[in-house]
C-alpha cells in the first residue's frame, strides 16, 4: 500500500505562518509528526505531495523516513491533481490518502489498517461529531457510505459522522479514471469522483471518535499545543543549568543546554528548546517555547507557541502564535482579551493574541491588540497601538508630537528622604 | 436610648464610590462596622435613616444587627428632616444621633454613655484638634456648650474642640418642636434648632481625643484603610494555599480560599480577601484587597483600596481606591507621583492614585494619571495616558496614527549569538 | 617633581554629563581615582588645574591629597595656557603633566618614573594601539621621538604608538619658554612648542600597552564602568540588610547601609553604593549603582552607570548614563537597541541607552530612545516615547487626543469564573 500525504496546500488561512508543515512543536515539525504517526502504525511506503515552494524543504524531511518526494504542479487543482500526479508511482498498489491539514491519533491510521479485513473497496474515516461542524456528512447505510452531504443545514445532517481526509482505495485504477473523467476546470474534481464512484462500489466507514484537530487557522495552533501539552511528561536534561532559586513545576520538558535563571518560574506543562534561556523573574507557562530563545526578565509567556531564536523582554505575550526570530523590546505587550471580553475576531476564543510570523522585531512598549496578524520581516517601533494587521516587510512608525517648553518646576529635595522612609 | 444612624447621604464628593457606607473594609461594610462598634459600645436599638439609593441594601445590612431603617425623603433637607423622620418611632426614649461619615473608636461612644451619668440636657462630642480644622467650633462655659461657631478665621477658635455628630438629647421632644419651627427651606434646620435649645438648655461637651476620621473624599478612604491596616494582625486561613517560595512577611491577614503563587510578596500590613488569588512576582503591600481578585503577575499594589473582583497583571498600582470588579491590561498603571512631587489636587497628598469606581476595564499598557476619578462602568482602550476625569458609562478611545512602509533594513543574524554572549 | 594635572576641560563632548572629573565610580570621583593612582606611583606633589566651573570643588577634592588648585583663566587656550600659569610654582623642578581625560593604569605612571633614570629631556607615555587610532602617532629613532603625527591616513602610521598626555619635561625651563614664543592665537600652542623642541632635545618613548580609556564620550563611561567592574571582588558591608530569598551572585560590592529585599537579584560584577535600596524583583547586574538610590520593585538595570539618589520603579535601564537625582516612573524604559540592530549613533556600539544628566524626572510609560541625551534639570511627562536630544531645563509634554463615548458594550460576569479557571 501506498500512503499518500498531501502537502502541498499554501496554508493561505493560516497566515502569517509561512507553511504550517514546518512548525515545529516539541523539536520536530507538523509534518514529521504526521510521517512518525504514519510509520508507527505500520505504514511504510510513503509518497509526499508538494508544492513548488515547499517541495525542497520536504525533501530534506522526507529522506530519513524513506518517503519520496512528488511536486503538483498546479496548487489552484486540490486533491485530484495531487492524486493523479502519483498514478504511475502507485501503480496496482492499494493507495492511502491522507491531508496534512488533519491532525489525528495513531489509532485513527490503525483503524483505517484494521478494516481493511472486510471486503470494501474503499474506506473513509468517519469522524464522529457531538455538536453540528460545517463539514461533510457521511450518508451512511450500515457500514456503507451511499454519500457525503456537504455542510447540511444544522439539524438536516444525515449521520453523525463527518469525512476526514484519511481514505484508502484499494486498486485505485477506477479511482485514477474517474478523476480523468471530470472536467478539469472544476476545483472539486476529487469529491465529484468520490460521489460517483459511491453508487457503484462499496465505500466503508471507519468510525473514529478519537483527537482530530484541523490545522487551518492559526488559533488552530494554539489548539494543537494545548493537546500536546497535556501528553506531555516532566523530562529535564541534564544538561539543563536550573537555579536554585528558580521554581519548575509540573510536566515540563527542558531540552539541552537550556538556561534558567534565578527566580524563573517555569508552570507545567511546558516546553523549553535546546539552548533557550528564561531569565530571571520571567514565568513560563502552558507553552512551548522553540529554541535558542531569550524569555528575558520578568517576561510573561502564558498559553503560547514561539518558535526558534525568539527574544523577550519584560514583555507579556499570552495566547500568541509566532514563527522564528521575533524580538519584543522591554515593555511590548501582546494583548488577548478585549475589553468586552467578547470572541476575538472568528476564533470562537475570548482570549486571542496577535499572530506573528517571523524575523519581527517590536520596539519597546508597544502592544499588539488581540488577533491581528503581523507578517513576516516587519519592524513596528516603540510605543504604538497595533490593531490591525500588518503585511510582511513593512516597517511601521508612529507620529508623537511632542511640545519643549521651559521646565519652571521646582523639586524639594527634602521630599525623597519622606518617601523612603516609607519604601 | 435609641441611636439614629445618619446614613442617607449621597457620597457626592467621595465619587465615583458610590456609597461609601457599603465600602467593605476588611470582608465587612464601613456600615456595618459602625453598627458593629456601637453594639460594641452596648448601644442596641439602632434606626438607620436610608435614602431612596441605599434603603434596600441597607435593610439587608441592619438585620442581623436587630435594626431599623428608615427612609428620608428629602436628602436635599439634611439632618432635620431625617431626625423628624423618626419622631414617632423615638417617643419619649433619648435619642443618640451618628453620623456614618465620622469613624470613630468605640471608646467615644463608650464616653457618650458614661457622660449621662451628668444631669445635662444634651452631649455633644468634642473632638480636641491640634491644628486649625474648618469645622464647627464649640464655645465653652466648663463643660457647658454655649453655642457653635462654624468655621472660624483661624486664630479666632473659641476653643480647641470640635462638634462631631454624635449627639445625645434626653427626652427628645423638646428638640423636635424646635425643629418644626425652624423654616423649612433651610438645609441648616438642625443646627438652627441646636443654636435656640443652647441657650435655654444644658449641653455637655464630651472630650474625645482619640482617632476620628472623616470620609467625604476618596483620600479618605486611604486614611481609614491606614489606620485599619495599622490594627492589624496576622491570621491565615488554613485554606490559604501558599506557595513555598512566596514571601508574607509582617501583620497579613489571609482569608479563606486565598492561593499566593511562587516568589509572590507580601508585606503586612495587608489583607488579602476571600479566595483571591496573588500570582507569580506579585507584591501587595500596606493594601487591602478585596475578594475573588487576582493579582496577577508581577503586579504591585501599594498602600490602595482594592474591591471585590479587581483583576490585574503586570500592573503598578500605588495609592490607588477603587471599587468592585476593575480589570487592568497589562502594563496598565496607575500613577501616583506628580513629576514635580507636588500635592495632588485638594488631596493634601503627594502620593494619589487614580480613583476608580466598579465596573470597569483599562486597556493594557494605558497610565491614568494621578488623583483623576474614573466612573463607574467605563472603558478605557489601550496605549492611552488619561489626564482627566473620565463620567460614568464611558468608553474612552485614542486617536494613533501610524505610517506603514517597505521595511528596508537588512538584520545581521550573528549580533544575536554575539548578545547572547553576555546574557 | 610637580605633577600637573589637567583638569579644566569642559566636558563638552561628554554631555549632558556635567564634569567628567566628578563623576563617582565606586564611591570616588573619577579626579579622586587619579589622585590616589597618582599618590600609589609615588607622585607627591601635586598642581591641580581647574576652570572657574569646577575650581572650588576641585580645591575640596584636593585637600585630602594635599594637592594645589589654580585656575586657567583662558580654557579655549588648551593646554599651553594650563602649563604657563604654574611657571612660577614648578620653578626648576621637573613637571609631569597629565590629562584627566586619559585613565591609564598606575603601573604607566610607574614607567614614567622609571624611565627617569635614562638621561633624556623629556618622557612621552608611548601607547602601542593594535588597530587604527585617529591620534597622535610617535616617529620614532630607537627610542627617541622625533615628531608627532596628528591623525595620519590609515596604513601611513609612523608607528604602533600614539602619544598620551603623559609627559615629563625635565628642567622645563625650555618648554616654559618656548610656549610663549607661540603665537597665542593658536591652540595648539604646546603642541607646536613640543614640535620645536623635540628637533633640539631627546625625547624619549615610554611604551606601555596596558589598560587606557579616554572619557570623551557618555559611552566611555560605560567602557570606563565594564572595565571596574571586572576588577570588583566580593565585599558586603556588615550593615547591609539582605532579605533571605535575594540572590546576590558573584563579584559584588554592597556598600553599607544597603537593604536588598526579598525575591531580588544582584548578578556580579557590581556595586551597590551606600544606603541605597534594591527592591522585590529587582534586578541590578554589571551596574554601578550610586549612594541612596532606590532600585524599585521589578526594574532591571543592566550594564549602567546610575549615579546618586536616583529612583526607579518597574523600569528597564539598559546600557544607561545617568547622573544623580534623576527618577523614573513605574514602567518607563530606558531602550539600547535599535530595531535594525545598527550601531548607534557614532558609539561603535550596538547596545547603547540614553545618557541622561541629573535631577529629570521622567514620567510613567515613558520610553527614552538609544543613545540620546537628557539635559539636567528636565521633566518629561508620562506615555512619550523619546527618539531626540533634550536640552537642560526643559519640560517635555506631549498631546494625546482622546475619544469620549457612551460605553454600549456589556460585560458577561460569567466569564471571568472561567477565566480564572484557567490561572
Amino acid at each position: 500500500m501506498k500512503v499518500l500525504l498531501l502537502a502541498a496546500g499554501r496554508s493561505r488561512r493560516v497566515k502569517p505562518i509561512e507553511d504550517k508543515n514546518f512548525l515545529k512543536f516539541f523539536g520536530m515539525t507538523l509534518i514529521e509528526h504526521q510521517l512518525s504517526r504514519l510509520e508507527r502504525a505500520g505504514f511504510k511506503d510513503i509518497l509526499i505531495i508538494a508544492g513548488a515552494h515547499n517541495i525542497e524543504q520536504l525533501k530534506k524531511i522526507a529522506k530519513p523516513f524513506g518517503a519520496k518526494v512528488f511536486e503538483q504542479k498546479n496548487l489552484d487543482d486540490g486533491m485530484a491533481d495531487a492524486v493523479l500526479s502519483v498514478e504511475k508511482e502507485v501503480g496496482k498498489d492499494d493507495l492511502f490518502i491522507v491531508s496534512s491539514n488533519d491532525i489525528v491519533e495513531v489509532k485513527a491510521y490503525e483503524s483505517m489498517k484494521k478494516a481493511l479485513k472486510s471486503n470494501a473497496d474503499s474506506y473513509l474515516l468517519a469522524y464522529r461529531v457531538s455538536e453540528y461542524f460545517p463539514g461533510g456528512y457521511l450518508k451512511l447505510s450500515g457500514k456503507r457510505i451511499t454519500g457525503i452531504v456537504e455542510k447540511p443545514e444544522p439539524g438536516k445532517e444525515p449521520s453523525e459522522f463527518i469525512n476526514l481526509v484519511l481514505h484508502i482505495h484499494r486498486k485505485p485504477a477506477k479511482l485514477f479514471a474517474e478523476l480523468k473523467k471530470v472536467s478539469s476546470t472544476r476545483d472539486d474534481r476529487y469529491e465529484v469522483a468520490l460521489d460517483k464512484l459511491m453508487k457503484e462500489r462499496n465505500f466503508e466507514a471507519v468510525p473514529y471518535a478519537g483527537y482530530w484537530q484541523p490545522v487551518k487557522f492559526p488559533w488552530h495552533i494554539l489548539d494543537l499545543l494545548k493537546y500536546g501539552l497535556a501528553r506531555t511528561k516532566r523530562k529535564i536534561h541534564k544538561s539543563a543549568q536550573i537555579a536554585k532559586t528558580a521554581v519548575i513545576n509540573g510536566p515540563v520538558v527542558i531540552e539541552e543546554g537550556v538556561k534558567i535563571f534565578d527566580h524563573a518560574m517555569i508552570q507545567g506543562p511546558a516546553y523549553i528548546g535546546k539552548n533557550s534561556v528564561v531569565a530571571n523573574n520571567a514565568l513560563v507557562r502552558e507553552s512551548m517555547i522553540g529554541d535558542r530563545c531569550v524569555i528575558g526578565f520578568s517576561t510573561e509567556v502564558a498559553r503560547s507557541f514561539i518558535g526558534d531564536d525568539c527574544w523577550f523582554h519584560s514583555n507579556y505575550v499570552g495566547d500568541t502564535v509566532m514563527g522564528d526570530d521575533c524580538s519584543f523590546g522591554a515593555g511590548a505587550i501582546c494583548a488577548n482579551l478585549r475589553l468586552d471580553e467578547k470572541d476575538i475576531g472568528e476564533s470562537g476564543r475570548n482570549k486571542l493574541g496577535p499572530v506573528l510570523g517571523s524575523h519581527i522585531r517590536v520596539g519597546v512598549q508597544t502592544s499588539l491588540m488581540p488577533g491581528i496578524r503581523i507578517g513576516s520581516n516587519t519592524m513596528i517601533t516603540s510605543g504604538l497601538t497595533i490593531a490591525q494587521d500588518i503585511e510582511e516587510g513593512k516597517f511601521v512608525s508612529g507620529k508623537f508630537e511632542i511640545k519643549i517648553e521651559e521646565n519652571r518646576a521646582k523639586l524639594d529635595s527634602g521630599k525623597r528622604e519622606e518617601m523612603k522612609k516609607k519604601l
